[in-house]
């Protein structure tokens, strides 16, 4: 539940006091018995509670998702299969799936632009976790430039796409296999980069293991880390800087 | 080489045109024989070169400080034993030396504040990685304020800080044993978390990789992790983060 | 086979001596050629031996079921897939399946009530593990309470049920992911905690391991640990708790 | 700082009223600058803070003793080098070394009486350990045996002690190697089995990970694990345990 | 090829000249291509090569059977499944499946006898691995006793059958989990003891890694350990010790 | 693309200077969204680029294929499963499969012959990387000679082959389970080994890490590993080291 | 204490009724306090009761040892520093302290000869680790062939000792960095072949842990592994192997 | 002992037959009872036997160094420290000591030259490995070029270096931390290129794993890895690459 929306939807009289006084029963969480629904989490953290779709039922992840969709904010599930696509839709007539993704996305209100960033893979296999990281910053307002297949392998490909990339607020850098692109970009660029190890390779990657130990112990400085695999908390945190700048701004009144 | 500080200094008559000319010889690095001294990376990656004491000895550290520090800008070196201190002093004398933080910083021109950072600490032997963040951060223009020995065994001390916490543009969350500190800390501010594993701890902590992997699995999101023990990783993606909002700012005129 | 239960029976008059002399034949195991059933189990560890399914057929699984099941005692089966549960019920017929636990429970005669167990989970998608430990704390005759979903990435959840918590013997703490559910509850409650790590997660969690490996280097004391997704055994050891209790107790005539 | 202990004194007119005051103000927790001293801790969770002095200086282990032995209470600091034993003496003339555990302890009240412990040993060389945990219960008020030396290279020698062990209230088991005691003990007695892995061994023990996984797939339940030479952890969850027992019994006038 | 038979059947004129000559060519191996079978093997290391059917074709599979059946040897293949064997029967209709096992095995004449092993399983999910190791033992002539789930979570079964397995000339011992049980074997017989690792558990044994670090630091001596689940290693090493008592013993002519 | 081949087709006639000039368009690569393809990398590195299936649809492969075929060089594919060859002879009728080491290869033009590699293999199941290797080798012009199954369980056969592998420029050792082979090779020979660890095995092989462990230790000298299962890059380095033979060899004309 | 020796000293007058009494209260075993001296092992499992000095003092070393020694029997100490040897020498007069081997060993009655070993090693860096095999297996009675430096990288020097070799009943194939020996001789004998992994190497052999993988993948089979280093492991297993041949041979009358 | 040398110095006149006699008795091996002295490995493998020092005592280094060096071959000793040289130093005057690389080589005669190599560092920290790597190669008759600190944190200072680099035969790279710089080059020559990973870094780089997996994972092929720290195994690959293009050339007459 985004409860700024709701206030806002109060005061245009779009829900009477009545409504809102029993959305609001939810607060500062709905406890549906098999889940508690963090509906106060926006307030405290910035950004709405998101489904993570893995080790829930389809029914599960609609029940909340229609939960989290009252009071007209916008919902994102990750790691979601078709059948909680499919569930989802049948509660929510706005979702939309992005397959290479594994998102389901219900925007009710276009999320304020808050800033820049770009999503770099080093190869075509490392796109699905880099469309969810950039899916996740859309959502969260972010204007997203992708920049795909620009692995060290052929450093030309990433040099020539050098001036897009510097223009970003926030790089996020996806990469399996050695994962070196987020040394090579940490040392070129002035913005903070997130680096998102992938499990793509084979052999002795161990499951994304090798590239996550590559951006660990990455020799340049400016690299933040997030999980193997984990597109979502990337663009989430890229979210979060460019939300930083946003609020700052708009604190200055620019 | 502060390139930057280097011309304005031109500008105002403090060196004259054939002084700079002789230190801009080492552009776009200096080969040192045993090192390459990237004088360029501020201009690139919006920060100084920082020497890394660890394996260099204390003559090649003051080398480098010496070379580095031409043109008055400032000069900040980690993993510093008294050694490398005592070959820095020798030639900057300026150089202090934090003990707790293992760094040597020379200050030629206080740097431009650029924004606020709370680093906090789950307990008192993570200090040392905790003060490395925070002189790397300071040396970049942040204001830092510290929280120490905040963990989770006694969560009420965490509360107690929170609005302090809050009002930070960054938070570094700095922790060993098992780390649950950036997960709670995360989940509870709508800022950046950057989180930094240490190796304190004994047992099965396997030199800080159970604080690692409890970082990279951290359910809260917007946590970005770095290297064990890596505090001044940590301030310099702090530091990153800052200056973009500062150069934001700047551009819009604010 | 539950040996006091057997005797109790001839004491009654249930079961005639000749019978129970047949019947404890098996004592102090049954060689049943695939296994030797410890029927003496009872008498030597507090508990009858308890079926682990996996690596089981299903008509050993009830071959040993039946056998553990004559003198009138509580049989449960755990890992059982809906395979086993019909072969079981075949010979037992007022088998229950547990389908979240995975387990298969045979109630002959109501256990003696011991102690309160509470049983919390950080997530949704840790409560199969937690029901295995709930199951199992209720066979051997703990009253368990269910809190699930109070993780600490939204950590005003779990202080809201702070106070059923302090209320139990023992504190069951499941947590996949980072697993800090088990330090934070560890360091607000003065009653043992037992942590179970679950493989729920993606990317380096390894499997569970990044849970178990906070759990062990929880920084909060009175923390034990027991094997990833190991529901049953946190369930058998909050019962010894109990028993160890509900023992003395009796000795003290209370 | 024993909060209780306090107000008795208070109470018995051992301590004015305005020094209680002066003392309370710690509460809930005293800001040492480099610690934040947890005097609440006891109210909580049942125990007194207890001191790792591991990666702490002579200096602020003695401060924190200090802080912690206002009002009376009991003193316990563990991972002591003889080097911080000697600060804590030279603030607190009571202070005893137990060489072999590595604590120090100041006992000021002899704590009450809460239950019985065996605490078991494989071999001679986990006897350090062994002796941590022993010091840790004796210091909640338990009753500590000590039964060394009973691996299970040499079986009868753990048979001879069987009477004695299952005697006890809880059992600690203590074993390096490949740590089999704790899975033995577990399937010989009724009462709950704290195990408590060693560092001891050579070759593939990879620091105590042996005994470790060893005790984590124990196939006997209801036995619990603390972390790698982590014996104050074993002894202080022996301590919940009985202290349990005690609460109850004394809610029940026992 | 089983050269020491084919002599004898062209000495006992059960075969002529010209086809022993034929069968020969394929010494000391045969180029088959894909494989070069070892008929030279059994001179060389005591036993026939034996068919290790993993990551071959049922074809290959029985190919190779073939290729080694000449000359009236017999033939031996593990880790088979259904489809090799039914491929190999195809070839040689005196094939005999063993299930649990998965071997495969050919007697054109019975092995002479050369000794006795006791095969011993810690529980029932390790008898599969436990046949492997009983049938290649008889495949090389030994005389195996089984005894199955004498684990040491109910360690009063294991010392019924002492008597038992003190009789055997070697000792089979396979165990997953925890894996204590050639600890507590190796500590009560005076023969060579060998230690088998099964796959069996779940959580942290890692696909037996846990039962294997147990068996490598057994405290008792006297134990060698195979790989996971290799319970072909096992019987081949019982046969070799089996062997070199029944060499020495016919060298001395008992 | 193979530019060198498309500048002499134009200088033979065979290409018109228009249609060269669209088709060198694609220089140095080609953006198609999801990849990039590096048309340079040829006359960078020596070698086309090669399509590395695995995480690629089938169209993916077959439009990069298409593209990497215009100008009449070759194309080779590795980790090709079925459907992508189908879709790849779609668009590029010459293509043809080699089920062992699941590549897909088109050769428009024969390559030049470079010099001679021995690919090794210690047993029957490690041949699909090892025609892996082979087929790479090949494509770039190598002579292979394949030798297959002389591990060290029957080190004679292995010697039988030395002659040959010795007349080799470079050999190729692959193997699985202990990858002994390639340390045996290594001691052997004088000339480059590369060694491709194999995921061939069971139990504590841990998908080939024991192979490769063992062959990064190798005690003889002059053995370069690559990674598990990577036949293409060992086939690949081989084409390395002879294509600097070729080229100084061409240099002074010989 | 060697209790078969005792009652032979008894029989032949040598020690008084009322002596062999006072020495033979010690059985099944001696509760020293900190130790349980096991006199009881001998008769139990062939051999007696071997000090392992680690971890504990030298006064403990020698207070043991005295205790095993009485009755005239031999006693064996391992891994004993020189202030072992010194402690022991103090209390019995006939210690030999064996400096690579780091074993002390007190021969009161020369073993009976029971058998044949020959222990190799791969490199010269192994020796310590052989000789500790070697010194434990003479103990026990074994005649000891040592072949030391025949590591793989020069093979030729391992087939010019076959012979030597072949003609032990048991082998012992000591090896650190990639470990192949084992592998390699149990392809080349037909006895029973020991398996040391050492720690000797750097880089990735991980304290041992690559020459134990390789030794457990072996391709050969007839091979056992002990413990990483612990040549006294392969000793007493070699000499348990001769053992049982010396016993059946007794049987026979041999 | 380098055979070919010491028949031409026969043939010269410089060395008696009988002298040559005396010398030749060493071959193929010398037994020093400790070590084996593998004089016959030139021949076989092309370059003659090299020192490993670690683990030896500095007598041991001086006895095998005095008996390699007779016929009047080059000797190299690696891993030696001071001790190692002093006492190489007393027997062979000639010895030279290179305190970065650690070690010791004695000329004779200067190899003939084979071929050229470029050593790169990615930081100052890795130049002692690489150092090994380069006086291995020059001792095998290579010409090294020595380009240190290009790591990709700032990619100009390799970019500059490019045209030398890839002017070599063979490249070694040499990098700790997250080791991207071999995939870097990897992905700009046309030349093989040896990867060589260093323990050098902090925190989760355990030991060197992340730059080794990096390098295997490398997504540049053309890549042959050696172990951690062996620059040794570089330099000497790089030699047997060179040498056969030495030996091809030389076959040819250029």
């Amino acid at each position: 539940m985004d409860v700024k929306a709701l206030l806002e939807a109060v005061k245009n009289g779009q829900i009477s006091v009545a409504q809102a006084e029993e959305m609001l029963k939810g607060l500062p969480y709905d406890d549906m018995g098999f889940a508690m629904v963090d509906n106060h989490r926006k307030l405290r953290t910035g950004f709405a509670e998101v489904i993570f779709c893995q080790g829930k039922t389809p029914a599960q992840a609609a029940a909340i998702a229609k939960n989290l969709a009252r009071g007209g904010g916008n919902v994102l599930a990750t790691r979601a299969e078709p059948e909680h696509y499919d569930a989802i839709k049948g509660v929510l007539s706005g979702a939309v799936y992005n397959e290479a993704a594994r998102t389901v996305y219900i925007e009710q209100t276009p999320p304020e632009k808050i800033g820049t960033v770009a999503v770099c893979t080093a190869g075509t296999s490392d796109i699905p976790v880099a469309e969810e990281a950039a899916v996740t910053a859309e959502a969260f307002g972010c204007d997203v430039t992708r920049i795909f297949d620009v692995g060290v392998a052929g450093i030309h490909r990433l040099f020539d796409k050098l001036d897009t990339i510097r223009k970003a607020n926030v790089v996020i850098a996806v990469a399996g296999m050695e994962g070196a692109l987020a040394s090579v970009i940490g040392g070129l660029v002035e913005r903070p980069v997130i680096a998102v190890p992938t499990s793509i390779g084979y052999g002795a990657n161990f499951g994304g293991l090798s590239a996550l130990l590559t951006m660990l112990n990455s020799c340049s400085a400016g690299v933040g880390v997030v999980n193997i695999d984990n597109g979502f908390g990337a663009g989430y945190l890229a979210g979060q800087i460019n939300r930083l700048l946003h609020d700052k701004m708009t604190e200055r009144g620019v």
